[in-house]
């Protein structure tokens, strides 16, 4: 008997073990306790409320290696809200019910309850993660998951350290109220962020640098170092090469980043490596993420700045900073001459010249040669019974109670608009004038992809509302990368795809269409799912600027129940035994 | 043939005439259509978002008779927010899944999904509804439900008309904020409101009375009538008798309420008949309503003044006002004298003098002269780990996922705490003085009551947190009315329940415990469902101050599947088919 129980014993010793290092073919399995919820935080140093994960924000940074498996035990604390995150540049691939998008791919998680979102982090890069519901990424609930290459992998190029900086901008009204705004007759714009932030962390009403702008009427901040709001200084010694990681996850705001008096080698975009350029400053936009290589090598005696400046929209926002401390410099020690001066708000041009630069590393995956489906996807903003909105192909899209995961994948009929939105807007439509018919409608049909087809989407800007203006959109693609076949001005035109780069076309997840232009992308539908297509600007998104595609849905294995428990799937699959 | 289509049209028009008509027996069934949302709006001249219902704020007046339906088809176009509307004072007779109380009769509707509340009204009353999830009250989610006698029946008074005032109290942080200040450690209290407010209307920043103080700084109201924050005048005729219908939401006020030179006879109390007697001026707890007489018997070339003021807690706030007009007298003509001047706040020996006149109509259902079971409930305020907290017999209530009713029904083991909380406290507990050790402990269980048994409820209220403190607390019983026995000072003991009162004692279905002293209930649990007891100041029982009842569960019939679809019941419900 006694050796019965120590092979009893021993069993139970080696299970546990198994169980505690999860062992998962390809990769460790990395487990996340997170409960998010409502707190008092001072991003800028106005008190305020933000959304926060375990009681911090921004949420707390996921490490992992190409290959993992990251398992997020995620609880709503919230005592009325929804909640689910979205893992932004993650593909999802097999897991498509675990891309974080309310009435795409799941259910909200309900207060009180718990979701667990498992999928694998299958290429090394720069991502981030944030809310998906509503507006709870303008309310804060974002944060970075840094995937290093797999063990016993190496970069394509080498650093000595590097560091992690998520860009975000912040309002002082609340985003509630900005949602209210939004949706209101007329539409009340939510204007300008009021302080841009790195890391969570920005200066309203004081400036770092208010002693360099003898002509300001902002006051030098009092800073300590243990405020929420101080700045996250970056530590380098002389000499050394550092890879800084950056995301954008603003709500609204352009940007462009640069270190003072030091130059910077683009290195990766959205995850994926590119052929390496310098810069002396770069552009982001909200949804996008780099990684830049930059060397330590200016005078050690000195500190330098980092700034972030807003691009595409007239500036009311002061400057993001936050210092470069080299080694053994104080961090309090101030850099010898003024922030560095970003290029006009309005030069697109320098915008541009920056875009074109970004070509994927020799040797990255080539895109098909011919497409299969083109769809052209025209931006516009309109008038819904007075009601401002975006909308796609005279679309403005509303989302549907019931996720179209579940609702295309058991076949169900009235969950969405089943007439597929256009593939073409009209040939004579003018983006360079206000629509003669500013009015739309709602829509919440679905592009229906062959599976493994070759995809080209033609994103058309125009002008908007009132004349003369048309603004800048990051569309953010979910569940693929695409490459980027080119950009053009004024309306794309048959004969521009003879200009394609087909050659070294970057992979992003988002892409940016300048005012009165197009964007050419490329993908192969080949991740079964169902995947949001819309600009990342938040209040934009919240307007209708967006549209669905859905790809191989049959494939999907089983979806979690917890991801189905709401609108028609829910009723469904209560139904069926509870007459 | 043709006989045969003649036959199924006869049946169709005969089936649509009796569908729109919706015959019932008894009664007819009143249909409303309710979309919530937030909406811009000026309840006291500073603009604020509040939730609407059809866009407006208050919502709608539900106007029944008894014995009617009443069938509200609510759609949440919050949206990240569930929601549910309680139908305050409706017993839910046969339908406790429509008690709209979130985690216990229901699961919160989700953004974009409509349930159905259908339900009697079998009792004439004044009656009220409110959102109860979150602070969801506290936002501005309610309105009246008047319920007149059925057809044929009459009142045991005459009148001539009737208005109907439904009192609540404004504040300018949003209820959002103010959930986050609550829940905050240390706890950061909401304050007094803003402002009070008659059906919706209040004045900030300004008086219709100033022009009578001479010391005031506050400026006369310029108001036009058109605006959202302008008072609802009453129009009367000289001689005619009124019934004015008063309820109150209020998130904190208790109230007194006093019509200028005007006699009140009060005669219903949340939907029941008193012995009328005749006051010149009321106290009005949170989740109370009474309807009180008055004739329009003064000078008619005056208007005269309706106002509400703060009791029972130190007053920062301005009285509410309104104008009583007599015709044909203009509404702008302002009261010959300033507003009638309430008792000082703290003069509860004043409180104590009107609600102990508040006696049951001759005639009244009379109480059990025996009680089964007695459960003494101790309110205490708390600190659990730093967070202020109110605890009934040391357990502060934390509503779980999943709603009582479906789990108690279903059998679920781990939906709740199964450890029944305490009937009685320690006997050695000092109510005048603070707690030696203020620790408490959060809890989730259930009185089971057993099915058509009495129960008393000795509400003992004791010293708060800090020492000579002890607050009012209106304690409102859903599923039921009770009869209240009595009130009385200081620790409640065995012998004074000889003093009770079962003769005529009043039912209500709210009922309150003044500072250091005992309220003692009596009802008989014949309602099968889960029902919330709780102080009905909403941030009290958002701090836990509230106990669950459930009887006869197993006899609750068929329980709609939409209110089943959060939690354990939605995930049982959803994995019997779906494995």
């Amino acid at each position: 008997m006694k050796d019965i129980y120590k092979v009893i014993v021993y069993f139970c010793i080696l299970s546990s073990i198994l169980v505690n290092k999860s062992l998962v073919l390809g990769g460790k399995v990395r487990h996340f306790k997170w409960e998010v919820g409502y707190i008092h935080w001072s991003p800028d140093g106005l008190e305020g409320v933000v959304l926060g994960i375990n009681g911090q924000f921004p949420g707390p940074t996921i490490r992992a290696r190409a290959g993992d498996t990251v398992h997020v035990e995620l609880t709503n604390h919230l005592h009325t809200e929804g909640v689910v995150i979205h893992w932004h540049g993650i593909r999802q691939i097999g897991t498509p019910w675990a891309d974080g998008t309310a009435a795409i791919s799941q259910c909200a998680i309900n207060p009180g309850e718990t979701f667990v979102y498992r999928f694998e982090v299958d290429k090394a890069g720069t991502y981030f993660y944030h809310g998906h519901y509503g507006m709870q990424r303008s309310a804060g609930l974002y944060g970075s998951l840094i995937v290093d290459v797999a063990e016993g992998e190496k970069e394509p190029f080498l650093y000595d350290g590097d560091f992690n900086i998520l860009l975000s901008d912040w309002w002082h009204s609340s985003s509630h109220e900005q949602e209210v705004d939004l949706s209101s007759k007329p539409m009340r714009w939510i204007g300008e962020p009021q302080t841009l932030l790195i890391n969570g962390r920005g200066q309203y009403n004081c400036s770092l640098a208010a002693a360099y702008f003898s002509n300001s009427s902002v006051s030098q901040c009092n800073i300590r170092g243990g405020e929420q709001y101080a700045p996250q200084i970056l530590h380098v010694h002389p000499n050394k090469t550092y890879r800084l990681r950056i995301a954008s996850t603003t709500a609204l705001a352009s940007l462009n980043l640069a270190i003072g008096n030091h130059k910077m080698v683009v290195v990766e975009a959205d995850g994926n490596y590119l052929q390496p350029f310098s810069v002396e400053n770069m552009d982001i936009y909200s949804g996008e993420s780099y990684s830049v290589l930059f060397t330590a090598d200016q005078n050690p005696s000195n500190n330098y700045w980092i700034s972030i400046s807003v691009r595409g929209r007239e500036p009311r926002t002061p400057q993001g900073l936050t210092i470069l401390k080299y080694h053994p410099n104080s961090a309090s020690k101030l850099p010898k001459s003024p922030p560095p001066v970003a290029p006009r708000w309005d030069d697109y041009n320098y915008s541009k010249s920056f875009t074109n630069k970004i070509l994927a590393l020799t040797g990255s995956p080539k895109p098909p040669t011919t497409y299969n489906r083109r769809i052209m996807l025209l931006n516009t903003q309109n008038l819904i019974d007075g009601y401002t909105k975006w909308a796609i192909n005279n679309v403005s899209l509303i989302l549907p109670a019931t996720p179209y995961l579940g609702s295309i994948k058991f076949g169900l009929s009235n969950a969405f608009d089943l007439k597929t939105p256009p593939d073409h807007f009209s040939h004579d439509y003018d983006v360079m004038r206000p629509a003669p018919n500013q009015n739309s409608s709602y829509g919440s049909g679905v592009y229906m992809l062959s599976f493994n087809t070759t995809i080209d989407v033609i994103l058309q800007n125009a002008n908007a509302l009132r004349e003369n203006v048309s603004e800048i959109h990051p569309w953010h693609l979910h569940g693929h990368d695409f490459w980027v076949l080119g950009y053009g001005e004024g309306k794309f035109s048959k004969k521009d795809e003879e200009k394609f780069n087909l050659k070294n076309p970057p992979l992003r997840n988002t892409a940016v269409i300048f005012p009165f232009g197009w964007t050419a992308l490329r993908f192969v539908a080949d991740n079964p799912g169902v995947w949001a297509f819309h600009c990342h600007i938040e209040p934009h998104l919240h307007m209708g600027m967006g549209v669905i595609f859905a790809e191989g849905v049959g494939r999907v294995k089983k979806i979690p129940t917890e991801a189905l428990g709401c609108g028609l799937t829910g009723k469904m699959l209560m139904n069926n035994v509870h007459k």
